[in-house]
């Protein structure tokens, strides 16, 4: 019944696109405004008192009589890519909030504070930056990025100041007195999946650093130059792309992806005197990371030079391994153990609010499967069990939380 | 001197250009306007009656007294790519042009008949296809492709009326009475350059396939999905592109490049669920044309099997290998030989007008070094050296050519 209830909410927020397949909802927008207008109007419906942020966030909070009282945040992000799903971001948001709505009713009181946070900017769309809004939160935000122009050709400034906030007073934002951070999230990959797991405890989340290269040669007539007279960019780069592959599937717990790849100047009969593409690696550990990018480099210069060629590699962006908190991970171990769940420990491939949030506290994360771990997509799903069964663990999570 | 006036000819024929680095000519243009008035003055100084034909053609024609005359048709183009040079195409209307002329001066009357044509279109920039002004002095012309669109958002029909032309009339313009087709160009490869030799003369050029090949793979968060359960249509593109050219390196007489390539989404945290790249062969045996595609599209099944991808292959244009005619050649080894040059006998990895005349009459042709084999760029450069021996081979050739 509860997971019906979180189903449907979800169902009905996911309206709250622009037209188009699937969730389109950038942040700052009017469909950002709606979705705060039903989220806020939720948060009141389960106990919780609500304020909107000079950053679009959506804050619930319930405030314990206990003056010692601890402060539990648990949130998620309401923002989606391009033709998104429905629960990437608002399960973590939805689910707490009827949760907890239910757990107050029966509890009455609680010994600790309670915040449920939804962040208006994760996915970073709007002004190509992830983790907006949580590094507002942490108190982590660098204020240059005021500056920034993103799609809709305003800055991020503007864009906070049409929405309704007062982009002078974000220092008024940061959240100080947070005990833990608690975020529930779709996997987004296909573990849970395949192994037939409806939820995860995640362990750690993985660091990840990102690439541009691009490699160098001469353009020529595809019909006019001998191929040993060439200097194909493009083939130094196909080379590249392959033989790094190879190389990072030897290993393991790391996994590296080119996602972007053009030649250039990119016309069927000339030979391409540019290859530009992208290096994304990732893994829990910081030294294999850069052990592994040592070894790539070294490829790309091996190819470079055997083929003549020259290249540049520069870092456009990197954030470090993250560690869940232990005395979390326990609760939620006992907690899964005691709605006879296994306890499946998982790593996040993905990055995530947690990840901001551990810059100032400690955190914790649920993974909830979704099918065939597909995401950033239309096609998005997660089925009414595995609600079911993150409803029962975070129960338990609220009764073990004061002990 | 007559290398001096045309190597000044074509620097000024050059100043005809939109703005921007080089020469930038687009048919059916202002700039195509003035460079036929241009071109049609130099006609008449030269002794030539001149005429434009309803394809923006400009046609210089000496008419021989002799009723038996046979006609030697000598021809290039006067339209460039983006950003091109000033010799690729001109220098085959003005140095015969300038050299008739001088000649005709000499000789005061010729038993042959002279059409010296500058083709309108050859580089296909406008509308996505080459040769389509010698397709229509040759009759080889498909009227389909008067609907056509090009840039500027005309159809071909539309651009040829606004030039001045009937559409509806260009069976008209088919030259029926062709005898032998000479054309002169640059080589637009590093041949001639890295010899050390101003001339050469062409026995063939080469056919050419082209085809887009696109991967399909499936797209996936790059943190979170395991590297040995990824559908990398990317790096299935890139281990094809790698081990085709090490294919095609080992065999002889044939190129092959990919000079388009792009993966898809193009994300830099998404693993490609498409690849689509471009593949241009030639070579001047359609034989091994043939016996290379195959072994490259069971390169293609062997990597996509490997990897379970798939893929389509379409062939998306190709011209049959062409030889040049054997009387033709025999002349201008004569002529290289009278002029104490070195007769070296070429092929030519670009397409070229004469290629769309060898479908209705004999041709030959004559390749001018290019400085280090540039072309298709602002740098492209030619010597007065070798324009000097250009001049006097094309002497020798017409005094030549009605024994």
């Amino acid at each position: 019944m509860l997971e019906e209830k979180i189903y449907n909410t979800l169902d009905k927020l996911g309206e709250t696109t622009i037209e188009g397949e699937g969730v389109t909802r950038i942040s700052f927008t009017k469909e950002h405004k709606m979705a705060n207008k039903f989220i806020g109007d939720l948060m009141k419906e389960n106990g919780l008192e609500v304020r909107e942020d000079n950053a679009g966030n959506m804050i619930g909070e319930y405030f314990s009589k206990n003056k010692n009282a601890k402060t539990l945040v648990i949130g998620s992000h309401e923002d989606s890519v391009k033709n998104g799903g429905k629960y990437d971001g608002p399960l973590g948001i939805i689910l707490p909030i009827i949760s907890f709505g239910e757990y107050l009713k029966e509890e009455k009181e609680l010994p600790y504070n309670v915040k449920i946070i939804s962040f208006g900017d994760e996915e970073g769309i709007r002004f190509a930056m992830p983790f907006i809004s949580s590094s507002i939160i942490a108190g982590t935000f660098d204020y240059e990025n005021l500056n920034r122009v993103g799609i809709y050709n305003k800055t991020l400034g503007e864009a906070l100041k049409d929405f309704g906030g007062d982009p002078t007073r974000l220092n008024e934002d940061k959240i100080d007195d947070i005990s833990d951070f608690l975020e529930i999230h779709i996997e987004q990959g296909p573990i849970l999946f395949n192994e037939n797991t409806s939820l995860g405890i995640v362990n750690a989340i993985q660091g990840f650093k990102r690439y541009e290269v691009n490699i160098f040669g001469e353009a020529g007539h595809s019909g006019t130059i001998p191929m040993d007279m060439r200097y194909d960019a493009g083939v130094g780069a196909s080379e590249i792309v392959y033989k790094l592959n190879k190389i990072i599937r030897k290993k393991e717990k790391i996994v590296a992806t080119v996602g972007k790849m053009k030649f250039l100047p990119g016309s069927e009969n000339v030979i391409p005197s540019k290859a530009t593409f992208s290096i994304d690696i990732r893994s829990l550990s910081e030294e294999l990371l850069v052990s592994s990018m040592e070894e790539i480099e070294k490829l790309i210069q091996d190819v470079c030079k055997k083929l003549e060629l020259t290249y540049n590699l520069k870092i456009k962006t990197e954030n470090k391994p993250t560690l869940c908190n232990e005395n979390i991970i326990s609760k939620l171990k006992d907690s899964f153990i005691e709605n006879e769940l296994h306890p499946r420990i998982i790593s996040s491939g993905a990055g995530h609010d947690a990840q901001e949030m551990s810059k100032v506290t400690n955190i914790g994360m649920i993974f909830v499967r979704c099918e065939k771990g597909i995401s950033h997509n239309p096609k998005e799903s997660v089925s009414l069990k595995d609600i079911n069964d993150c409803v029962k663990v975070l129960k338990s999570f609220f009764c073990k939380y004061f002990k």
